[in-house]
């Protein structure tokens, strides 16, 4: 009686959505893999034939043959009306039931599907596959639909290949930040406060804080000059930038107080550009880089929302850096290096983690791209020249630059091996005309800057939710929470244990202290899941000899986190 | 022809306002000056006397007598009727006019006064006074109503308090912060961007960046937990703090996106009471310091915004401690001591700079404060008794504490004398009932905390500009956005210069180099003007013996500062 839906496959497998006349659960999938293993078994050949609509009507007709798959078989007829609709050719594919087939009296299989398909059974690695887990779909999608129990599958080529699959998603799901920043206590979201709006307790703040101070630091040393300017502004300013047309889906809505109509910022450009103009520029000063940790508002529909990895405000690791054309190459060239170095010190590695990618401009699309071939092309050329002369590793992809200019974007490839853009670099020979931006050349004449824009650590909140997936929640030693844990073995030692504590705070490490009164397993084991990565054990030998047990963060966490720590100061 | 307006006394002095057939200009003042000791040096009497409504209108009419003063007088016989409607007795007083006197025809000037006068004009000394400045005033303060000229002066006992006084306002003058924000390139405001919402140069930005670090790092070492909250929330949250009512004027407006409708906050409290009740807490726990550098938003008049001071956006260092009410007197001193310690850092002393009082709510106005008289007893006898404990001196005053609490304010005096709130400590029994916080006690039992807000060195920004006054630029050391400068005496030593610049920059220290072809006397001006604590200059004999001539910041500088400095680390 079970009717059948449609069975695509997907990225790593499949899926088949089935209307069933009793529920099923989930302890039904390895009985039913237990079936396929011996369908493989049979060899059994599969055979397509292209039909017409009239002949594949008959076969999934209530009145049509007795084969299991075909007969009475609604969703099938509703996929041919479809598909004669849109002038599709129609395929069928049968497989005959084999010998030693219990299952009688079904003696063949009939679908209607467009093929692509093997052959012969014997062709799949009956240890190559395995059945997930269930979810329920409405038929095509629709909830005016009846809804239909979807069964998704995992396949590939070899055993192995699917255990290393099914492990990295045991990894991934282990790994959510989601999960990992509630067991770690890193931030919490309440409802009273809203969605995409994230509250980072005392230890994620400190992951947030160390990223913060140390990007700042390092960008003054390489000659970033940091600012501060307002979160919010008067909408004329985003007019000005052209923002307001191109952002506006995602801004927040105007304010309007007394005489004034103001915005919270999706972007610094403006706010920089503002800083920029207040006074004359000798082209002496160039290349001038104006930078900021700024706090951008973007208002993320309710369902994009994802832990922190897309919120409704975030901090940005921005700047902007204005100068000659001549400029423009080395300038770039020198905020790849800053990101390379930065990104390293978080464990990341080039080609491994991350990638560029060259996005590109549509000369074509006038409406989506401000309108200045000249300028595409200049600054298309000097990315692409840049990311050659370093021989950094990169694709070029069309149609996704910023509307004002060509960019370098940083891809890497989050825990579920999905691939997202980190951080940009982008090159704009629009917002400084719109802005009238002008430096005084070395003849006295008045000509426009170039501005690169780049987040050289992207925002903290995401780059914060990539490494805890990266590390499931082990940090490397400078940006965690908790440095070292100092654990005395009973009560007798806590005020040893107090003095130790007391010592390494006193040097500037983020030092706990465990006096609860659980067993000391028990205790070793919370820190571990917390993981700490020094704990500190002191017993009657330690305080007789004025030392300290050190238990590193175990190889077991280091193991499964895939060459980091090289990262740690 | 003159019409007399009135001419009350003001502090430090008096204006008065009249109605001139020519307009004056500020000019005149040092012959008016004159005149005035002129009549001084007449040994002239004042003579009061009560008068019915009748006879002084007969007085100030077109009809009235032919004295100085009286006759024809428009704006008197305005008052007149207003005191009459008022039920105020009205008095006049009269003097003669000397013989020496060189203004005939007039004999004798009379006024319609309240009184408060000197007997005799040898009571004034004739060099304790100055005629200061012109304003435009309309009459009785209403623009439909004529414009006035006003007369400022300023007049003392001596002409030694006088001249201290004069001094000071040209001091305030000179380091208004407004003025030396622009001069040594520390912010700017941009129309575009808004009133009240100030840009930080590198330099400015440095400023308070100092500020920030130092104050969570010393906050940490104190035991407090630093957080990050959002700047914004659901309206429900400040509808459940009761501010929504009670700030609701100054909160910006209601920003409503689909489903939500979210509003700035003008206050942190509501977000750390949410990360308090994001999980149960044990008494073991308090007190629990939970620390915040927090943007806030308060929608200022744009008449009412004053540089830094009064802005529309601010970052408050703010905390919340969450303890027993056993401990609420230990943790208020610590508090106390916290403030003590930072402001001494920034080279303010008490007692000289600033003072505690005491601000009580009023057990009748049960509008404006909460209502619960046994907590708001409790409150106030405990910080009242935390003062005493430490010695600290300290006013009360009533009617001045929050709408949930007494409160301790931290007083400080501007550079103008004018004695505002810089920080303040809060006792709150009220908002924890509100958001139903809780914690177990040692016997399992839930139990509420009593919550302490306070803001430890204030809005960083507010601070600032107190501290740019205070010092004239002249920042301390550690503040100094820039800490040294290397100057070379010619372009000959540009290649030591700069070896110098390296090797100081590399020790994290604010350093620049001058290289402009300025003259070496222009440069050296600039520097000091720029108030750089340390200029290194560079010639010959330096580098060939591998030093530095080091210029410290001026006496001159210093002098201004009074007793400033000792906060230098």
């Amino acid at each position: 009686d079970t009717k059948l839906g449609i069975g695509p496959t997907i990225e790593n497998g499949f899926y088949y959505d089935f209307l069933f006349k009793k529920p099923i659960s989930p302890e039904v999938l390895p009985e039913l893999e237990k079936l396929m293993r011996e369908f493989i078994s049979g060899k059994l050949e599969f055979k397509g034939k292209a039909v017409s609509p009239a002949e594949a009507k008959k076969v999934f007709s209530a009145g049509g043959g007795s084969a299991f798959g075909g007969k009475n078989q609604p969703f099938k007829l509703d996929l041919i009306k479809e598909f004669v609709k849109g002038k599709k050719k129609l395929t069928i594919y049968e497989t005959r039931t084999p010998k030693t087939y219990n299952l009688k009296p079904i003696t063949y299989f009939v679908d209607l599907c467009r093929g692509g398909h093997v052959k012969n059974t014997k062709e799949i690695d009956p240890q190559a596959f395995k059945l997930t887990h269930l979810a329920g779909a409405y038929w095509r999608g629709d909830e005016k639909n009846p809804m239909l129990t979807r069964i998704y599958g995992a396949a590939f080529n070899t055993k192995k290949e699917l255990e290393e699959h099914l492990h990295m998603q045991e990894e991934a799901k282990k790994r959510d930040h989601r999960k990992l920043g509630q067991d770690l206590d890193l931030f919490v979201f309440r409802d009273e406060v809203g969605p995409g709006l994230p509250l980072f307790t005392e230890k994620g703040a400190t992951v947030i804080r160390e990223m913060e101070r140390f990007i700042i630091d390092e960008e003054i040393r390489r000659g970033y000059r940091h600012v501060r300017t307002p979160d919010l502004a008067r909408v004329r300013l985003y007019e000005i930038s052209g923002h307001y047309p191109y952002y506006k889906d995602t801004m927040y809505p105007v304010m309007q107080v007394d005489e004034d109509k103001l915005v919270l910022r999706p972007m610094t450009c403006p706010h920089h550009f503002m800083l920029y103009s207040a006074k004359p520029h000798s082209y002496k000063e160039l290349p001038l880089r104006i930078a900021e940790v700024a706090k951008l508002y973007r208002y993320e529909k309710s369902g994009e929302l994802t832990g922190l990895m897309r919120v409704r405000s975030f901090c940005l690791a921005d700047s902007h850096i204005f100068c000659t054309k001549e400029q423009t190459a080395e300038e770039i060239k020198k905020v790849i290096e800053l990101i390379d170095y930065a990104v390293g010190q978080f464990g990341l590695v080039k080609g491994r983690d991350y990638a560029y990618r060259l996005s590109l401009g549509d000369p074509k699309n006038k409406k989506k791209y401000y309108n200045d071939p000249k300028g595409w092309r200049e600054g298309e050329e000097t990315l692409r020249q840049v990311l050659k002369s370093m021989r950094a590793p990169f694709d070029e992809t069309k149609d996704e630059a910023a509307f004002y200019g060509p960019k370098i974007d940083v891809q890497m490839k989050n825990i579920a091996g999905k691939e997202e853009t980190a951080f940009t670099v982008q090159y704009d020979f629009c917002l400084p005309a719109r802005f009238k931006l002008k430096y005084i050349n070395s003849k006295g004449k008045e000509e426009q800057p170039i501005v690169v824009h780049r987040a050289s650590i992207g925002a903290l909140e995401r780059t914060m939710a990539l490494l805890i997936e990266k590390y499931a929640g082990a940090f490397p030693l400078w940006l965690s929470p908790v440095q070292a844990q100092v654990l005395p073995v009973s009560e007798k030692f806590e005020k040893y244990a107090r003095d130790i504590f007391e010592m390494i705070r006193g040097q500037g490490i983020r030092v706990e202290i465990s006096d609860s009164n659980e067993t000391l397993g028990k205790r070793i084991r919370q820190a571990e899941m917390q993981k700490i990565p020094y704990i500190l054990v002191v017993g009657e030998k330690e305080e007789k000899n004025g030392t300290v047990n050190v238990r590193q963060r175990g190889p077991a966490d280091t193991k499964a986190m895939a060459g980091k720590q090289e990262g740690e100061t």
